[in-house]
């Protein structure tokens, strides 16, 4: 995200132009958010933690979700125009807040481009979010780990259990970019170092444990759902747990500060939480319960996100999060861009950057169809064009007039260039679309794991059928055994289509859903159904970022992003 | 260290201990040592870092060295009486400063027993000091860890720099005690996940960027070593350093705060830093220079640690830290107990709480050597009697005999039970002993490795000679072909005897030292020399720590120890 954006008269990298802003201090940006001296933890001082333990109830403020298109490779930046609009917000006296997830170690020293918003409309300190940030990954990490060896101890104490060590499915994790962490195997060495095991690593952000955090009510409800957590199968196929191993206690343990969501500042001086990060699709894909709640708390809106199209981030919102969580939203960002448009109708990344009316004609029906899907929950979308400097009047022209024909609510978003001020018409658009309506989920759990996806498939992504493979069939067998089946589901499929398909770009219909597996999550609290390849420990690139991060003898991080 | 000390009237556990303890904000502890404003960095209410790039200089105070015997296993209370006998200057009206390891979150979740002092001698706020404190163990897992991906990385996008993937020695690491990733094989599942190799995972403390943060002098200093960091060999044998891959900007920007001491407090109100935590056999185990430093520009009086007995940690301090840093010692405190003597004695486990003059008088030799030893540096001995209840009368009067025969200086330590209150003599022997002679290290580097190894052998060991291994003769070329053998040694040795045999108790002469292998740590600064098995991955024993640590719905830790 950084470059072509519209105002490129001082073109800066995020890092040079977050570092040439000065912050105030974490405690001043507390105080304006009302954030009680005893609950305010600091980690420098620039972050905080919040101890929620020591907020007090108060009437909630409204929450809107910012979702997006089907998005080209690049993303359309969400967590840009979020943080923009939240500034704008503030900017017209409003008490507005910031709600978004935590970047990933891994991908920072993969590819250039940070998590944290960009050009004018980050949050800062961006240095430190993107690297340890206040350590909550490390925790999840270590928790992760933690339960790991205990299981293959108890292997190797006497498996008293009767686990059976093929059927162990509790990976380690690491916050790094490793492709060769994807498949090990571990144990070799002989009988005093451990039971050799075929296993692997995911990449932190994709561990159950990461989940669990996203959706614990507090520290109870975390320990709850860390026992639950399913580790393999024994010897007869009984699904074994945390809770058995005796874990939980511990895993809480090293999380307890990792619940507590973190406090930082926007570039515009709005307060930010900005806590946990789990994939949008392996699991469900927004900033913890914990910190939205929170925010809610002290703010009369909150601005929130759910990752990749309103098809994975958004329907996992409303179906898993806000129903867990017990949310109302009060209205839902669409964010698009012109050139995602053109991406949709099928035009090659090289000329995403030519005017091209018809390809917007083609590629509208994307658009179009998150918003008729937004419509499906009862929540109001209001359609945010985030601008780049290679968008044309006539383009911007075109979008306007289609939303005028669909009687959908439209502002454009300058914000990486300017921050706030490119989105103050949006964000009082956005005031005035605040709905009174109550979300209402898609389907009910109850109803069994069959009708979810099938419901999904249907009303999201406009399949005609699901088709079950041999493996996925006999998933389902062990989940009803169990009776995991009852529980919501979180669909891994393909950002780049409604379909399965990452090829079929726009609207497509008439298409089947092919599960392929289906993995219970039963301390997240959901089943898992992959319908493609899902990468959890990604690699890196032939010259990483890693390559050109340096920090100079005054602690200046440079070449960051 | 939870029983068996002087006053059983209350046996409380040292977590209970703790907090039960009302703490001082870290500010005002920050304000009474000394520490700017500008400089200090706050991590929650009790823990802080200090920025060293803030801290004006000053005229240095004075460092004292707490070393011991050689130990039995469940070790003599170094720590403890370090802590205690730094209250106990501060009650004696000094400016005292404790400096000290971190303790490693694997062993924490694994044997029961913490690492920050125990009873009424600890560090506080000692269960986020013992578990993720403030995330310089992350920092260095995560250095370490992408350096590794970095390397697997360049082999897998077409090796220009010819690594032998067979001989890369950079293992990853992390901070568990997990038998099952000792040894490992990575890369597994085609083409797309790496090249397939055999490898291994230490603990966080093993690693070489552990030592490296121990013994930079600032941020500089630490990115030099870290490029200097050798990863293994090319196809032609000579070496690959972590420069020529470009990995030590990212890693120095992944430890800008690790390298910062962390500020924390003792029970009686002393300020205390505690950062770093290198082994003691395969790294040169003691807190940073760093630390040592920061706290001597404080303080005027500084007393700091050196891991197992003088032969292995009190050696490596004056050759190689002191050395790095350019320190001096004004005395060595040699920590001892009754039941460590006996044991020196060989008296069997279950017979040390049993009255045993014989026993003493035949064991003493081995406090006896330790107290020459030290002397050999140019250093003065003062004997701490770390006391316990089943200590009698008659063998506390041997032990004061013996030491005014020899004119040892030797005083007391009532710590665990009584805190400072229990270690103002000794404080008062300590000040009364303060030195001015010079440290003298052992040998000089520039001889020679193997002159260097025999140097310690003789004069401290006490061996007789030197043998090396056909593969230990092989890397002795490889040292002296890359020019390596003119670092200092850190020789990983038993710490149960003077010799490499762990069954050799008391005072052994005429032994031969065994070296197996050399590894050159060139980013740490010196060579490691093995002349045993060494453990850089512990295991779980059958019911870990892990399984009876909690956390109450208020966030109270219990079962920690």
């Amino acid at each position: 995200m950084t470059a072509q954006h519209t105002q490129e008269t001082q073109p800066k990298t995020d890092v040079e132009i977050a570092q040439a802003h000065k912050l105030e201090p974490i405690t001043e940006i507390a105080a304006r958010a009302g954030v009680a001296d005893e609950a305010l933890v600091p980690y420098g001082k620039y972050m905080a933690k919040v101890d929620v333990t020591q907020v007090s109830d108060s009437e909630p403020g409204k929450l809107v979700l910012v979702t997006g298109v089907s998005p080209t490779p690049a993303g359309e930046g969400k967590s840009t125009v979020l943080i923009g609009l939240t500034d704008a917000l503030t900017r017209l006296g409003k008490k507005a807040m910031v709600a978004l997830r935590e970047p990933s170690l891994g991908p920072v020293m993969g590819i250039k481009g940070g998590a944290a918003g960009g050009g004018y409309s980050q949050v800062v300190p961006m240095e430190n979010i993107n690297l340890h940030f206040t350590g909550d990954f490390h925790a999840i990490t270590s928790a992760n780990n933690t339960l790991a060896a205990m299981i293959d101890n108890h292997i190797q104490q006497g498996n008293e259990l009767r686990i059976d060590p093929r059927r162990v499915t509790w990976q380690r994790c690491l916050d790094v970019n490793d492709r060769a962490l994807r498949n090990v195997v571990t144990g070799l060495g002989g009988p005093t170092s451990g039971v050799p095991a075929e296993t692997g690593f995911t990449i932190t952000a994709a561990s159950e444990i990461m989940a669990i955090l996203g959706l614990a009510g507090d520290l109870e409800d975390l320990k709850r759902r860390l026992a639950a957590i399913t580790i393999g199968l024994d010897f007869d196929g009984n699904p074994v747990t945390a809770g058995q191993l005796h874990a939980e206690g511990a895993m809480a343990a090293l999380l307890k500060e990792a619940i507590n969501p973190n406090l930082v500042q926007t570039l515009g001086g709005t307060p930010a939480f900005i806590h946990g990060g789990p994939f949008a699709n392996i699991a469900h894909g927004c900033n913890t319960l914990i910190a939205t709640r929170t925010a809610l708390s002290y703010a009369d809106i909150v601005l929130t996100e759910a990752g990749f199209g309103s098809d994975l981030g958004a329907e996992k919102f409303f179906d898993i999060k806000a129903r867990a969580g017990e949310l109302d939203v009060a209205a839902a960002v669409i964010v698009v861009t012109i050139r995602s448009i053109k991406h949709n109708a099928g035009v090659a990344k090289d000329d995403l950057k030519t005017e091209n009316l018809d390809a917007l004609r083609d590629g509208i029906v994307n658009l179009e169809r998150h918003v008729e899907n937004v419509r499906k929950f009862g929540v109001t979308p209001i359609v945010a064009l985030n601008l780049f400097a290679t968008d044309t009047d006539a383009e911007r022209a075109f979008i306007r007039e289609w939303a005028d024909e669909l009687g959908v609510a439209l502002g454009e978003a300058d914000v990486w260039a300017r921050g706030g001020e490119g989105a103050e018409e949006l964000a009082q658009l956005l005031l005035d679309n605040l709905s009174e309506e109550s979300l209402a989920p898609l389907y009910d759990p109850a109803d069994g794991i069959e009708n979810a996806i099938e419901t999904i498939a249907r009303e999201i992504y406009r399949a005609d059928n699901v088709q079950y493979s041999a493996n996925a069939k006999r998933d389902l067998k062990v989940l009803k055994d169990n009776g995991f089946d009852t529980l919501p589901v979180c669909i891994s499929k393909t950002q780049y289509s409604f379909s399965d398909d990452p090829a079929q770009l726009g609207a497509p219909t008439g298409h089947t859903l092919h599960v392929r597996k289906l993995i219970p999550r039963t301390g997240a609290g959901f089943v898992v159904a992959l319908t493609g390849d899902v990468m959890t420990m990604p690699g890196l690139p032939k010259t990483p970022a890693a390559n050109t991060i340096d920090i100079d003898d005054d602690g200046r991080i440079t070449g960051l992003f």
